[in-house]
């Protein structure tokens, strides 16, 4: 059965699923960085799921990228499967702007994370509800 | 029509072309360390493809990450879309392993690329020649 990875609980804070994946939103109020899980176990890399299933992604990951840019105004999205630390797959989704605080450096390893105040939360979840209540479905 | 951006150019060594992207070795012996750049103008993100070269991209880079773990031995791969200095999209897939000298931080901004030398450089040529060649085509 799939568990979420015990480091991405303890990193973020869930916001929803989709149909393949969980949507989480990593702690750190530097920028909006979220995160894809795809609910697969024991998948590492991305060709390792089914292509149905990689199709999925694929939908998944332009439904944020769009959020992203519509509705977080990203100078530029940073998308990554990396996890070298966390095996899990999962994919990182960043909105990053000219001017926030590792630019033009990837996030990794600049800075120890802020965590986000409840206030600021909220805005996040705002936006986030509002752009998916907007946002055609995925097909 | 399509040019390979300047920087990826100074960087890189072109290596052929798949039905969508150019492959690119980058210069750093540290990694395996390749890029694919879809032959398209003026696209810097994922979701800025048609469906149809989404799909093509997707089959690439597979194709790609099964090289790095079947003919370079990859402990993990790192995949990602980042193109915060190159905003011409460029996929990099990097083969990981728990040894190399990054381990387990991501490859940007940690060394200087040690440029391969004319024989290391001949070595990979062959490994991806043969790769490409016993690996069944992209369907």
């Amino acid at each position: 059965m799939f568990k979420l990875h015990e480091q991405l609980e303890k990193d973020c804070i869930e916001l929803g699923q989709f149909e393949l994946c969980t949507l989480l939103l990593m702690n750190d109020s530097s920028y909006p960085w979220f995160i894809l899980v795809p609910e697969r176990e024991n998948v590492s890399e991305i060709y390792e799921l089914s292509d149905e299933d990689q199709l999925l992604l694929s939908k998944e990951s332009n439904f944020l990228a769009l959020i992203l840019k519509n509705y977080f105004y990203a100078d530029k999205i940073n998308i990554a499967a990396l996890g070298n630390v966390v095996p899990q797959l999962h994919i990182h989704h960043i909105a990053r702007y000219h001017e926030d605080r590792s630019w033009p450096a990837p996030v990794w390893g600049k800075h120890e994370a802020i965590k986000y105040e409840e206030d600021e939360l909220n805005k996040i979840f705002d936006v986030v509800n509002k752009a998916i209540s907007e946002t055609a479905v995925i097909d």
